[in-house]
């Protein structure tokens, strides 16, 4: 089950940073890259810090397929997407609680400390993103805008939480992933927002 | 002779980043970080997602020196570098097919699967000026203009390709060169570019 | 006693960096999130070219902890920052060197030529600062301002150095850092600036 929601949230992952990729009028290859490194950036970085080899793209290149084929598929769409506005977010949010407990588990498989953990469910989930928006040229949305992050935070903690108070596995994942889903969509829904730390005296 | 087109391609692409960082007017240290994270940051790249070490510069020092060496020869010739410009934009796209071709040697290496070797080669032989723009501060080239990925993604597919249709491994390096070499000058002469994906509607 | 120093070193990192964060209105986990890749940024790009793992905040995240508590502490205390921008450039100094120091000894148990030791103290020293300037989106101010990269290397070259002409252990690093502390502090006092590469011709 969370190997197809994997290919469902990688599949939306590619294709709203494809519509980024097209609002900077990039080439066809410039939008297949953002593609693949939104939706699998978080991943590999999660992969490069813990030192664990073959990355998943690389042991399964059906991964990158898919990324590439939904990039392709959104020049197609384009003109519907307006209107599908709403599954995109709903499958964004899908996306986010779904990358962030995968990157838990290869985080506990390789066997690093509680609060690493969560750290790189976190980095896993939203590191896709904060990439994009370094290579399209813009501040990471990530830090200035939405729950997005602490949605995260949240998930991997109830997943990792429940599973320590003797949840089984299976109920702690899908748990945990319901409730950071149901927030995230309540986020969106109600423009919740993170307060900021804002620092206006002059420095340097 | 692969070795020593590999010398010519990062002197190249090393006097050429300082350029670039010339005109951002950057320290000399600045000017030599440039010019060494654009000449050797595509290998660089490629072996921490392989998981190859050393990595290449690492092993062998006397690349980076080079690179370094460049850097700083650029301040004394840049007066001349207007009038050269066309004998850069030769070694430039020669060092394109060579960092394709050897990235793609050492995906052999390492043993992944025939797509991921192709786009390990396509990542050495561009990320280094991904990430020369990225550290300059602007949406990379690479993803806006000019038949250049598609170039390293080609020279990377007849490379493998006719050593799988049995040509032997020699011929087809020269081959799969010599073909992507041509077109790429063809397509600077011609202003050949890739279509572009243009999305203007409201999203987010 | 390095152990101390660097405890010092990553929370005036975190704090400075902090305070970028803030002048860019980031929420507070953005905060975090540059807080900890300036503080720790270096160390990681260090460990990851090297293959050296797991990462220092992976294994120690005690370091994670202290820096994200430095980051949350910065918003209490940014009314008192301007009068303390004395006391953040001077443990800012002291950062650079002990990082620098940090980063030579790692790479020296990791058994790397000479040359590329000090140039992983200098990344270790440095790349906090490049990755921060990149992701709040501005030109790596190290590349454009200040004795900063210069000291780092200065400091790495007479640590190794003063080793090899037979100096004790202790000795050369206390010297070194010394050293490269107060040409910081000089630097900073009388805006001593290196040499900066212009060139204004059109290319491309």
């Amino acid at each position: 089950m969370l190997h197809w929601a994997y290919l469902v949230a990688i599949t939306a992952e590619a294709m709203s940073a494809a519509l980024i990729a097209g609002r900077r009028s990039m080439d066809w290859f410039g939008v297949c890259v953002i593609a693949c490194i939104t939706a699998l950036g978080g991943g590999t970085v999660r992969d490069v810090l813990l030192g664990h080899h073959p990355l998943a793209w690389i042991e399964h290149p059906s991964y990158l397929i898919v990324t590439i084929c939904a990039a392709l598929a959104t020049g197609l769409l384009a003109p519907f997407m307006k209107r599908l506005r709403h599954v995109f977010l709903t499958l964004d949010a899908l996306g986010l609680v779904v990358f962030t407990v995968i990157g838990c588990n290869i985080a506990v498989s390789v066997g690093v400390p509680f609060f690493i953990v969560v750290v790189i469910g976190v980095i896993t989930g939203t590191f896709g993103g904060v990439l994009r928006d370094v290579l399209c040229g813009q501040v990471p949305l990530l830090f200035q805008k939405e729950l997005y992050a602490s949605i995260s935070l949240l998930t991997g903690l109830l997943y990792l939480g429940s599973q320590d108070l003797g949840v089984p596995h299976e109920a702690a994942m899908v748990g945990a992933m319901s409730i950071g889903f149901a927030l995230r969509m309540l986020a969106i829904r109600y423009h919740w927002d993170m307060p900021k730390f804002v620092y206006k005296d002059e420095w340097e």
